[in-house]
């Protein structure tokens, strides 16, 4: 099924610049209980900023019920995600993280906590040639899952 | 109930020499709607090539209905995986992607989409000794979830 | 919705020093079938002795039944976080993983790979100034799935 293709051209490969490391806080702020935010072009700017040619990003949340995760941006699909979010997780379901009995926590956001567990924390992108490495189709999507609130990001490049 | 332990040679830690940072493409080509296709040996090969010591590799799928995960290569558990996937988000529920009032998408493969923002485009696999970081038991997995099609993955390693 | 904020102090950006690359092996010893341990300080204690300031932390389980996440660590809410696990992918569901005419696997765990493919087997976490990049509330935390066992995880730092 597969077959290796060094489609990249040559000058992406290699190179025995110093390797630098750059770490920035990136914040959003947000409007919804459960919303998502497409990043893409953030990250960008960020990227673009320090000049870096040839490595990755990794970005991560800071908060245990903003997630992270790359696919399409578009409206119907966001939709699709939120749904899908609350059918796996239920806001409904009897979770112990929201009784008194058990939790201090009077967010009853069990399902957030929950739902960004599936997502996952962080993403790491590579960059080449000075851009993201994404598909035509792919953007970088934060996942509100516990809103409104101010939400804060790390951005860290690792390249030349 | 744990205990750190350095068990991995001396000579794995440390060392100076200047990091490499390197990217290519791996295409894949897929023949099924929902498959999953073991990239275990396609990525060491290209680890191998550019004959990196120490250091990580950084997969990523650019597409939005292809996603990687890591786990055991076995045909009745590679048939479980896909059973799961469906239950957890079936393509038969009522999902806004596939409506062509909301979206102009006529691939019928909001689930798809779905499926691949629960497993994740990207992954990390460290490097140490020349090898891949794996357990006996673990292989790299791409999960193609609306093939068939050509795939493109970009592969990255930055090591020394 | 956003704002770029770089609020890391200057001299955690840049730096021209050598990257170095350390891979160990963390060893930890599980007591139940299904459970949540907190590897945060284990984490931090391999980052404090190689003092590295600036880059990132690579975690990987080395088994396809162990997996890593990123969340509260809060008693009701990790209870949450099995409940959850067992309702999204159910033991007993009829898994052809777990019957002897498809595979020589006879610890009925097929639920416990399904579960690690959702979770992931591994993450991605930032250093700067010599510390974990987390939140207030996040803790790395290590699901074993199918327990209890001995297990060991990877863990790599790239930094300078």
């Amino acid at each position: 099924m597969t077959a290796t293709k060094p489609a990249l051209p040559a000058d992406a490969a290699g190179g025995l610049e110093t390797v630098r490391v750059i770490t920035e806080t990136l914040r959003i702020v947000t409007d919804k209980r459960l919303e998502l935010y497409n990043l893409t072009e953030k990250v960008a700017e960020v990227l673009k900023r320090h000049d870096i040619k040839e490595g990755m990003v990794l970005l991560s949340s800071l908060h245990t019920t903003l997630a992270l995760f790359v696919n399409e941006w578009q409206a119907a699909l966001l939709h699709d995600v939120k749904a899908m979010l609350e059918k796996v997780v239920s806001p409904r379901d009897d979770w112990r993280h929201n009784d008194p009995d058990h939790s201090d926590c009077d967010r009853h956001n069990a399902h957030s906590h929950l739902q960004a567990t599936l997502l996952g924390h962080a993403l790491s992108v590579s960059v080449t040639k000075g851009k993201l490495v994404l598909g035509q189709f792919q953007a970088i999507i934060a996942a509100e899952l516990d809103g409104p609130r101010n939400r804060d990001l790390a951005i860290q490049i690792i390249g030349r």
